[in-house]
């Protein structure tokens, strides 16, 4: 099927175009004609594809969350045996750290979602599916973790989630602002699963 | 001196509407004018205050720093007595979550700050100072809280003050957007700080 394939190329083409754009200054004052030039295409290819701008950027934040998910299972894998929830965690974090280009771009455009979706009742609600799922597949983790033993009885595992996935987000903004180094946040993120896992690091 | 006060109130008046703007809508893509008309003011009496929106930026940041340092003052304040290093931290934990329409503003106004910085090395710079002296002062309160045994000794004051102060950020996220309470998010604050400090609710 080469024509099913040519639309999902094209609408990730359009996606990325986005991203690169959001990443560079937000979304408030793209335009589908922007988009449109950024992505090399014409404004009636982005429309074909796209009925509005909410659209796209629908579309643009699962691509990112996919691409995100992929380089986490890629990381993974690479392991070969069953990783620990320890490592299943720590690659989570340090994937939502900004210390690349790819999850530097995808922490911005992240932030210019939300800023987004504080006016758009359609993307919150996209965000009020998606990340408490994110929290609650991190609570489970952590749950078996504890019926395994590998994680202390004591510890409540929602909790400890939704502090998990916080810390990565403070430490990412002075990495961006360079006042604090990569080395920095990954030994940050080190020390506090130390604590949780009673100093394992298996 | 009367002159003076109306400068420094002018200053505010002028900072104040720059924040409105901010919290709305992000700061790309606000103008001098755009100040000047939410200030109620002239573009004249604007430029005779700030010769660029940088310095209007790096004021009004300033002014929103301290306002929250005197609500931090003011609460710790009430008690009375010397406050116990877990109420101060907690204090300030509350004061950065965004669960009043003070707090939200000024959660929203440090995400487009944010934002323009990473363009800006002026304002990145006041970043830099301002964050880091944020994280030593705290992480002194630690300090003090370990030598009067209020803190365990085995803990790093400098990993859990980054850790601390990235927790009501990542909570702020779910609120601005509605799938986190205001009561969860202190729950969860106070269920890390339990940790900490041994389940002391001093």
């Amino acid at each position: 099927m080469p024509k099913q394939v040519d639309h999902e190329a094209r609408r990730t083409q359009i996606a990325e175009a986005l991203l690169r754009l959001a990443s560079r200054g937000g979304l408030e004052a793209v335009s589908l004609r922007d988009v449109a030039a950024e992505a090399g295409i014409s404004m009636g290819a982005v429309q074909h594809y796209f009925k509005s701008k909410e659209q796209m950027l629908l579309h643009a934040m699962d691509h990112v969350t996919k691409r995100a998910g992929e380089r986490i299972v890629a990381a993974l894998s690479q392991q070969g045996e069953r990783p620990s929830a320890r490592k299943i965690v720590r690659t989570v974090m340090l994937e939502m750290l900004a210390l690349t280009d790819d999850s530097r771009m995808e922490f911005l455009t992240h932030l210019a979602f939300f800023m987004r979706a504080l006016g758009s009742p359609e993307l919150a609600a996209m965000y009020r599916e998606w990340w408490p799922e994110l929290e609650r597949w991190l609570t489970g983790e952590l749950r078996t973790a504890q019926e395994s033993g590998e994680l202390p009885p004591g510890l409540d595992p929602a909790r400890e989630a939704e502090i998990l996935l916080s810390i990565p987000d403070g430490l990412s903004v002075g990495l961006l602002l360079g006042h604090r180094t990569g080395e920095e946040a990954i030994a940050t993120i080190d020390y506090h699963l130390d604590r949780l896992f009673g100093g394992h690091r298996s």
